[in-house]
């Protein structure tokens, strides 16, 4: 009744932007995934006769309060399917994954915690059964069942039994890197839900991006077949420019980026213009993410590093899926 | 069969951004301005029976190549009107606008050349005539006719024939003012002509955009006429946001915004947290202009001439129509 298991987190390539369904976490729009071994959750899950309730410890620290009640009422899902609706856990996760980087750490923690839990209960998932499963703790974390890249389909049923990522090439297929840039450690101002559902239901550029999706993953998974960075970078920036634009259409207006955030989008755009290939893409926060090749991570990190407001810069590989210690 | 006028420019405070017929200069929304007094263009125009074909002086400077083209076939139009093919005039302007303040002098530049024009070669043309003409010059120029708020409807009709722009307050009706935020003097990447055609061709969210203006427009004409500073403030800035994420979308993605244009951005919205009542707009380019109310002029000044990376604050109150000298 006890599993450890190891789980990535990923950086979102083609974006995952807006619900159509708040409670099944249901995507208005597919998304695509490159996971990433830099950032990571370890999480080992026991289920135990004796307890009367979950307990939930992170980094060592045992947790309550909403933190708590996500990762409670995610172990009810698995004690659903597993027929076992009065078995409760201990929950012991490590997360590696740098806050101040901007990583969530949900879509690693989801994925470590619905595998560990799942096997722990005595659960034999396949890939699509543990995404499906994941996707209801985080969407994002659906994702990060698999190494190298996914994409998140985001179906059609509304009970979601078709909306689960799958692999879209070999774990090793090919060594893209990403380059975290940090910038601030400060909370979001406006939180990844809060304005995905304010420019769902006030933007009037949701619809044009919706629309856009399928012509981006085309793009991008053709990029991915021919190795063609230039094409998966471009491909992968301007969808995070239209993400972003979606938000400055939202009533009330807002938007993620800082002014050095809009800095480091003109360095990484300068640095193309130099001869370097490097592409941006960045989440619901201030933080750059850059893609670049693997014989240009001396020159990317300096870069970086040199821009005025720039506290860190973290490197990652392409990352491996779910591994179970 | 010589006349001089005087323009002023406009800011925009719901944009003009797309047009349904390049030749026409016919918008695909309607859009609402302020007429500024700080910015003008004084054009004295003289029709001469000896000329041979027309001459063009700016600022006391004689023009040839394009400039001095746009301004020659805008000339065709007034003698097209006026039935005299063949009678030439000598085009005499001076540009009150400084360049680097990033207002287009086309639009005080071609309001002064329609009314100085039409009057010299003896047309007596009512307002609406007039504002239709100029906008053949330049689409902006047709608003610049009237002082203080003036409404450029799109018109439905193919030939332009009631495409203009028309006055919706007195032209004293307010004293709102402007400071213009001058950031940089170095030339656009992408000229407002053909950024807003790239937007127009392949941004997702250029429906969204048209679709969204009668809604700005019926809340910023009830936020004048009961002279409610934030209501028209906020539906501006909302407005400029929208039109400059429209661009973020198109392909390839672009920006007007610099860096700095962030920063200001930000330092405004920052103000009104601080109780100050400002808010930003901006045209296609990276300057910022900060709508703002005469009791707050000395802070606002202050405030913006501190922002690292402004080089110059213009401030400008509201500004007269069209007159003859």
């Amino acid at each position: 009744m006890k599993a450890t298991a190891k789980a990535h987190t990923n950086i979102a390539l083609i974006k995952y932007w807006g619900k159509r369904d708040e409670a099944l976490i249901l995507p208005t729009n597919n998304s695509l995934s490159l996971t990433l071994d830099g950032f990571y959750t370890t999480t080992t899950v026991e289920f135990r006769e004796e307890l009367t309730q979950d307990i939930f410890y992170l980094n060592d620290e045992c947790i309550s309060g909403i933190p708590y009640t996500r990762v409670s009422q995610f172990l009810d899902l698995i004690r659903d399917i597993a027929k076992k609706p009065n078995l409760f856990a201990q929950v012991k996760s490590t997360n590696h994954v740098p806050t101040a980087a901007g990583f969530a750490s949900s879509a690693s923690g989801f994925a470590a915690l619905a595998s560990a839990g799942s096997q722990a209960i005595g659960l034999t998932l396949n890939d699509q059964e543990l995404s499906r499963l994941t996707r209801r703790g985080s969407g994002s974390a659906c994702r990060s069942i698999y190494g190298g890249f996914a994409e998140w389909d985001k179906g059609e049923k509304e009970d979601g039994s078709d909306s689960f990522a799958v692999p879209i090439a070999p774990q090793d297929y090919w060594d893209i890197r990403v380059a975290a840039v940090v910038l601030h450690a400060d909370m979001k101002k406006v939180s990844s839900r809060v304005g995905m559902k304010r420019t769902v239901d006030t933007s009037p550029f949701f619809k044009g991006w919706v629309d856009s999706i399928p012509q981006d993953l085309k793009q991008i998974k053709s990029g991915i077949s021919e190795r063609d960075f230039e094409k998966v970078g471009s491909v992968a920036e301007a969808n995070c420019l239209k993400m972003h634009a979606t938000t400055l259409g939202a009533n009330p207006p807002f938007t993620y980026w800082h002014d050095t955030t809009f800095t480091v989008m003109q360095h990484v755009q300068m640095l193309r213009k130099k001869g370097i290939p490097a592409y941006f893409t960045i989440d619901a926060g201030p933080n750059v993410k850059v893609l670049y090749l693997p014989e240009n991570e001396e020159q990317i990190k300096q870069e970086l590093e040199s821009i005025p407001g720039v506290t860190d810069v973290i490197l990652s590989k392409s990352g491996q899926g779910i591994t179970y210690i």
